[in-house]
């Protein structure tokens, strides 16, 4: 749907409007007059004449110059109506602030379904209902009730979509007190028509937004919001988003291990950091990221400088650097040389830097300290933290300005009880700045990440997720042979396997193979062959794959007596390696995510895994092995060989385009065990769930 | 030392004094003047006849009246005279601004120990050198030049010791943006005589003082830090520590498994949690501690009602409690009766309850709603959070005044842009408020963690550390012999052993013993047998041990031609359970700290393990094991038994009073494996590093 009419509207009507301007629907047309939005006002109310001034009309159709936007402050049950008018008039969209729908009972998700329907028919673009509306502060455009609203200010190069109204507001206000006032607010209410997704795919493209943040509960079009990310990676334009509800279980019990590993929190962890979504974890790290993203130039690296005139704060930036993966730069010999020029004996030199209290006898100490380390080649971005200094403000916020504007790279200033006046001061020169050394310190880390997730997003194009395809509610377990060779057509190794119906074809399959082999029975009924017993290793002779060939097909029956059984699978042995699994789940939300894990106990202990959204691509495969706590398992520690980290990550990328191809039927699929050697990565087992 | 004359004296000196208050030497002369101090002050400078309206002494010799303080504002080799002539007077106590002592180079560590000489000679308490000063604001006496003294403010409940002055400051002055005004502040300076450990001592006797925040970057003394800790634990005055400097490494490599892990940061982690200390890893951090334990009771649990009027921050809450290791209470029956009564209908009488934006318009909906569910007996703390109300914040915070004022358990705000006038407000009433949800939870957290630990301290006492003894420089390793029957002394279960000189000896010891044995070589020279290839397994009979015998020694002998060899271990095989590696190490700080980790690749690949400082209770083993990743390898899991935490637990108990009654000689020791049973942990080798 087109939102240029419903997100610049020449003309606006509000339905319900009202004069008080403390309630709800008195709110948007307060909003409008005082911050001087310059299209028509239509305000409908058949009690009224007129209205706060302006002609107030009885019904949508009583008004005779087009309406780009319907603002819509009425009783559930009077929405439909109005929605019907705005469509017959050809309305460029509405925004409904009503509640009674979804959000309430069995009756309200009724009237929302009617609503959706209606929208749809009608191609409207609604925003809500449920919603405290939206302002794009550019034009002046404030269909909102929100608090947040009040007051005016500059807009920052900053939007705003959330999922909560209350919650929203509140961190629009907070965002305020920071000097940093988002163009766009979009508080999407109930989804009915228009989703999150919607509205940042908007925003997106405004060429006044350069920052975009977010808060959300969960996502009805995942898909679209990765095409969106996307794009906003492309654009250099960060994506924070806050995503809350992490407890949330799985809504169908898994049968497979990655069905049951897949809480939605990791696969929305994953899957973010694929598509360079920033994600924020509380109110203060949202804020600090927005700020430093809508302030500082993207650094070419991860090297900092530290500068403060407190050792104590120099020791703690330098900690937290290290755990936000941030390098304490080494100075060249120039830089310490020019350093040690300016910087009081009783300082140090070696980063971090401390210029001591001098600076407030020299202000310029202050400017070319910071000069000297941002022009050091290998600074890739500088932090200047102090304390107090409230006679001083003006003073030093100038020479912030001065070392900024000579440099190409971030400087972040971290400033400790900094006045009210120091930091309007900061806000009007547009410096980046921060009430503590540890905040800074986590910001300059984002903006590094997000540095090194763009630069690669560069050089190699993400792919787009697809969308996620209707699939049926029965789960239906495939044989090893179809699964075995489904993974096969992919690239995928598969230890060497046949299936036997009897004895002696038992034997001339483990001949053909080589010995040792592993004998499994074949069954649609019976998952997991381990637990019914019904599997024999390391079978070395002719012998001992007769005896097992008895042995298993007896441990199946006596397992589940009743049970399909298509014949015993002859397998190749394979022997070392480190184990992995692997797997692909059906996420409600992102289609096909691909699994990966390490070391059978750091799964089943730890639960470290790691998700990402298909296709993947190489890089995506690296990266999520790399943040498995069991990397070292596959780099080789002591005593241990190396493992193939290529060959895995191959199998991934190969799975992940298995998953896409197959994601009308695919609903859970473990590889597992996967031995990774030296030159290659083989499936031992595989179990594929499929929903028909 | 006795430090009353120095923190409440009648009669100052200011050594240096000057009329400049701009001035270090000027500024305690303006502080004592301007906020009052009742007793005496003395200026010194021989240039002066008076100063700022007093009279001015040529030295201190020229003091009539007793003097108990003395400030030291002079240059570094005016020192020494100084205190010379404080030590003749009898003066109770020194502060030394001057910089130039250790902090500078080596000649100032000269300097320096000079100074801690003649001060222990002459009983002196003195605090610095290079440090800002100290207050205690009760008394009025402002012995610093620090900015953070500046203007007047009710002192609170609170005392704060920093080993770093300017970084201090920031916090005092940050401390005080939240209406929490030191009582006492001390910069410990260089720590020449006074350490960080000994204003805390006297601090934590202050009835006035509820809460100890500190700021260290190393400390002196560990033992007396811990005294301290326990004092203020079984007083409940808790004590939050910023600790910096985590990426320091070890002072010497290490020769053992327990040497190399023992990275400062992990010792200190684990022995502050042991002590009731809670460690702040930021500004924010400490402060919202300080503010949480200065204003809130402590709750009986850990069980948390969260209230909001915005159904988005009750669900950021709820995930955050349930990281913070808080539990979202279930209501009784009676207690949502209740709420349904006063909630709206479309709030949500759940916990998170949503009472929505209905309060502005009835006040009274926001008192009732949270005495219903403080009054819950399944509840033990609540949250409130809002955002904006900037008209009604008066009316509000009379709410939660009568809400806190009538229930015993804590009452936290988190108020998301609260106006300054509403703050101030909350301030006056003393409430407890954040300014995000994410950080009230936090503090809640901390809150419940730390009257949990206090709870568990007043049950069984903790016991005092040792003090740390000094130990000879050479490392020399303990032979088996000797290190497994120190252990059994300590009643440590080590598997059967006996030394053999010759093959029929050996012979005779495996069947003594019981087949299956091991045999490894006996040699101080051969730390690492395995390395060496100097040990067999799993021998099953007198012919295996017999070959075995022969091929040890010799691998032993191309090993290491000219180590010494005295004769070759056999042992009992230990077969199955869950192994662990157990540890000792002498700390610099903390004296002997006992190390415990589980299955060794959780310790190689993660370096999963938990310290804490001997001695031991039972209830602290069995936290240390619990806090490991790996804890449910020891309860079991799928497939695998369970093995026994009790032995486990005891043989941690067990070796840390052998670390204690060793420590003069005891550098490191691991007891690597420790193989962990149903029935038993049993040791089944051993490595003991002794300095001599």
């Amino acid at each position: 749907m087109n939102l240029a009419r419903f997100f610049r509207p020449h003309g606006i009507a509000i339905f319900g409007a009202s004069e008080n301007f403390t309630k709800i629907n008195g709110r948007p047309l307060k909003f409008l007059l005082d911050q001087g939005y310059a299209g028509r006002i239509y305000p409908i109310n058949p009690k009224y004449e007129t209205l706060a001034g302006l002609p107030c009309f009885p019904d949508l159709a009583a008004i005779e110059g087009d309406v780009d936007l319907a603002i819509v402050a009425l009783p559930a049950q009077a929405v439909p109506e109005a929605l019907e008018a705005c469509i017959t008039k050809g309305v460029g969209g509405a925004v409904i602030f009503s509640s009674g729908f979804g959000e309430m009972n069995e009756a309200g998700r009724a009237r929302e379904a009617e609503l959706t329907a209606l929208a749809r028919r009608g191609a409207l673009p609604v925003c809500g209902p449920n919603t405290v509306g939206f302002w794009n502060a550019h034009e002046r455009v404030f269909a909102t009730f929100s608090q947040a609203a009040e007051g005016t200010a500059e807009p920052g190069p900053i939007a705003f979509v959330t999922q909560s109204g209350a919650f929203g507001t509140a961190i629009v206000a907070l965002l305020r007190e920071r000097g940093l006032t988002p163009a766009y607010f979009v508080n999407s209410g109930n989804e009915a028509v228009l989703t999150f997704a919607d509205f940042l795919e908007y925003v997106v493209h405004d060429e006044r937004v350069r920052v975009i943040a977010g808060y959300i509960e969960g996502l009805k079009d995942g898909a679209k919001l990765l095409a969106v990310a996307h794009e906003a990676l492309v654009l250099g334009k960060p994506l924070v988003l806050a995503k809350v509800g992490r407890s949330q279980a799985g809504a169908r019990a898994a049968l497979s291990h990655t069905g049951s590993l897949a809480g939605s929190d990791r696969v929305y962890s994953g899957v973010f950091r694929q598509h360079g979504i920033v994600r924020a974890d509380s109110e203060d790290e949202l804020l600090d990221q927005v700020a430093v993203f809508a302030t500082c130039p993207l650094p070419a690296g991860s090297r900092i400088a530290l500068v403060t005139h407190s050792g104590g704060a120099g020791v703690l930036m330098a900690d937290k650097a290290e755990s936000e993966g941030l390098e304490t730069a080494a100075f060249s010999d120039d830089t310490r040389a020019a350093l040690r020029k300016v910087v009081p004996e009783f300082g140090s030199i070696s980063n971090p830097v401390d210029i001591t209290a001098q600076f407030i006898a020299e202000p310029r100490l202050l400017r070319e300290t910071l000069a000297i380390v941002l022009a050091d080649p290998g600074v890739d971005l500088a932090i200047f933290y102090l304390g107090l200094m409230d006679s001083f403000a003006e003073t030093i916020v100038e020479q912030f300005r001065a070392v900024r504007d000579g440099s190409e790279k971030p400087l972040l200033i971290a400033w400790a009880a900094a006045s009210a006046g120091a930091r309007a001061k900061m806000t009007e020169a547009g410096i980046c700045a921060f009430p503590t050394a540890t905040r800074a310190v986590a910001a300059a880390g984002a903006l590094a990440r997000y540095a090194r997730t763009r630069e690669r997003a560069l050089k190699a194009p993400i792919p787009r997720a697809a969308p996620s395809a209707a699939q049926g509610s029965t789960a239906v377990a495939a044989g090893a042979q179809r699964t075995f060779e489904l993974l096969r057509d992919f690239g995928i190794d598969v230890a060497a396997w046949k299936v036997a119906v009897s004895e002696d074809d038992a034997v001339a399959a483990a001949v053909e193979i080589g010995f040792p082999v592993a004998l499994k029975v074949e069954s649609p009924d019976i998952l997991h062959k381990s637990d019914a017993h019904a599997l024999a290793l390391d079978l070395a002779n002719e012998a001992a794959v007769r005896e097992a060939y008895r042995t298993v097909l007896k441990a199946a029956r006596s397992h589940d007596a009743g049970a399909r059984i298509d014949g015993v699978l002859v397998q190749q042995m394979i022997s070392g390696g480190v184990e992995a699994i692997v797997g692909v789940k059906r996420d409600a939300v992102f289609g096909p995510v691909v699994m990966a894990g390490l070391g059978g106990i750091f799964v089943e202990v730890l639960a470290d895994v790691s998700f990402r959204a298909a296709p993947l691509t190489m890089e995506d495969a690296y990266e999520m092995l790399r943040e498995l706590r069991g990397f070292p398992l596959l780099t080789g520690i002591r005593g241990r060989a190396a493992a193939s980290v290529d060959d895995l990550a191959e199998l991934l990328v190969n799975l992940s385009s298995l998953a896409l191809a197959q994601s009308a039927t695919l609903a859970e699929f473990d590889l597992n065990p996967v031995k990774v050697l030296s030159d290659r990565a083989v499936v031992v087992d595989a179990l594929l769930i499929e929903s028909r």
